[in-house]
């Protein structure tokens, strides 16, 4: 099983994918987390470029490049080799971030970025993806007491706006995408993944 | 005017694209050289990834990704800020290189491929491309013999046999792109590219 979390920054992934994989351990599954961007040796350098190289105006085409290009090496080097080995992959952002941040948030030609996002998955598209969904008030709020803002967090109310809408549009038009509402307290949002994830999936029915 | 070199590995682009320069400044133009992958910030950790870092078996879509990637911030931020300053920019390979290595070498979708080589150029297509043609034989003769020979270097015959042809087909669609013979000593060739110039076109009249 490959499961995938979306939502704008502040809306809780990392969090819940923590409480989840504990959730998923204790009913004795094998289970690996991940992000994106910034696996491996080649990913650790692109999230240097995407995220860290200060005063670096990046060009948007640029940037949907350097994702893709994180992402089919991802795939290859560690998610495929993960599942083939029966490990249930638990990865923060995948693709749909593509589409919602690149495309809707950036501005790109859309049919460019669908094309692209979809060839950087190596044809490996999720089995479920939960979407925390915040209002774009929540997000900027968690944002500025996190530590280690970075580039995107530092983006517009505009451009996080864009970003949630573009993701509840790309939630509506996939049945494999699941919007949990993120604003709720922590282990009442973990509650609402569980359910989510025992209803519709029976290897998942103990949780 | 932004004049860009195409050709396989040791054709013989960058003795090629000195010597023009000399020529080029002989009479009074303002030129720039530069080349791909690799220019600025962004350039430099994409190349790393592209060519150095060892026993990295890189995806072929992260691949492109990573060449358009370069070449997108390569445009904004060196190419159209020169060619706006009134300079001649002579490029070591472009986004014909994308389509011949990526395209045809990695026999990557061609489609898929035309399309992200296209928007990574931001528009700005090449005045003229030379592209010096040799056969593989003389090109594998001529890699051997040079020192830091990269992956690319390292590939099949057939490899940079199909990467040739690519080439070929791609003059045939184009009339932007002016074949020369790459066989013939370096001053001969340097003739020739003087000549396609000053025939084609005014501002080079006196070459």
């Amino acid at each position: 099983m490959f499961v995938t979390f979306e939502g704008i920054e502040g809306s809780g992934k990392s969090t819940q994918i923590k409480i989840l994989k504990t959730a998923l351990e204790k009913i004795h599954f094998d289970v690996e987390i991940t992000r994106e961007p910034g696996w491996g040796a080649v990913g650790e350098l692109i999230r240097k470029i995407i995220l860290d190289i200060p005063d670096l105006d990046l060009d948007p085409f640029s940037e949907i490049s350097l994702f893709c290009a994180d992402r089919a090496q991802h795939v290859k080097e560690l998610i495929k080799p993960m599942l083939n080995k029966g490990k249930i992959v638990l990865c923060d952002r995948y693709f749909d971030s593509t589409l919602a941040y690149q495309g809707y948030g950036r501005s790109l030609d859309i049919e460019l970025v669908k094309k692209m996002a979809t060839a950087s998955t190596l044809g490996l598209i999720p089995n479920v993806t939960i979407l925390l969904d915040i209002s774009v008030n929540t997000a900027l709020s968690r944002i500025v007491e996190r530590p280690g803002r970075n580039k995107i967090d530092d983006e517009s109310f505009d451009f996080h706006s864009r970003v949630k809408n573009a993701y509840l549009g790309i939630a509506k038009d996939s049945p494999r995408v699941h919007i949990i509402n993120g604003e709720d307290e922590e282990a009442e949002v973990h509650d609402k993944i569980k359910r989510c994830l025992s209803t519709n999936f029976s290897i998942f029915s103990r949780l």
